[in-house]
């Protein structure tokens, strides 16, 4: 495992973005003993409705938050793909929101997984979730933070009286990247 | 006005402080053409339920987002008053929670200002509020950031559907903060 990890997640204003970040760099620091720090720059890029935090894991303390070339970007709209998908190291990994976001071009270089974490979230009634959803989906994909971490993370960042629901999401966008994980089935014959 | 304002966000995690402070650096770059950077660091001082967020707005672009003593301090809950309510610039400015920090010696070197931010937000019937309510308080008494730029701020970045009651939170920290700052009637007579 990458000792550090680079990560940047993006999308538009109200899907929670910046939770998702802090939620995991919670996860890797408190829960799973190591360093990380978050960053979200405003400047004339962020005008609009572009949302975009850099989070930094790291063994070692960290000096300098910025990131350069994530080895991960979470891109939650269109928008957010078109800006940073394409700048990912080589053998990074890139999670889409299924539902808003079209590969344009499918690199070898990279892995893709697609969650619809907008409709998931709709599904538990509350469209508000779905940035946990996708931190469940995150932790099972990437590895990154460890389930326990992550989940604990999510328990103690949100609201007093959403952990319960709150929990359901991130077991949901958990075990959707535990089965895209999963050898698809062949047909096996004698 | 300081061209450079270096602000501190802390208070427990489930209150929203990140989202606090995320919205007042939108607010100033996006809407107040400044420029900013919000950073939380995660290290074992990060451990337990306290959380904070450092907030730099300056009128130039920000090479360093680290600060050093804060101008400005946002305290909501005891704890984020203990660590953090005594290390501010001399003439600077400390926000409180007011049911939730007492404070122990009254410096003359600060100005302090002081919000029922959770009672005002149950009184909404939407405890949750209370961050929203925090960031009205802090654009009236501080001045950092416009009126209308942070109320645009809120506007864009809370979840659809929640725009009318964060607002309604906002204007009631802004006018709460705006009638501290009225002066004191004083008896006169004749």
């Amino acid at each position: 495992m990458n000792p550090n990890n680079e990560i940047r997640f993006a999308g538009f204003g109200g899907q929670g973005i910046i939770m998702a970040g802090y939620i995991v760099g919670k996860a890797a620091a408190i829960y799973d003993n190591k360093y990380s720090t978050l960053i979200q720059s405003f400047g004339p890029e962020a005008r609009g409705s572009a949302c975009s935090a850099q989070l930094l894991i790291s063994n070692e303390p960290i000096l300098y938050p910025y990131i350069t070339i994530p080895n991960i970007v979470v891109a939650l709209s269109r928008d957010a793909y078109d800006t940073y998908g394409h700048q990912i190291t080589k053998g990074g990994i890139l999670l889409i929101e299924k539902d808003l976001v079209q590969i344009k071009e499918n690199t070898k270089d990279i892995t893709i997984y697609a969650i619809p974490a907008t409709r998931l979230a709709e599904e538990m009634g509350r469209k508000i979730v779905m940035n946990i959803i996708t931190v469940g989906f995150f932790a099972a994909t990437t590895g990154v933070t460890t389930y326990e971490a992550t989940r604990k993370a999510v328990e103690t960042s949100v609201p007093a009286g959403t952990e319960e629901l709150n929990l359901k999401a991130f077991d949901t966008g958990y075990n959707y990247g535990i089965e895209l994980l999963k050898p698809k089935k062949k047909l096996v014959t004698d």
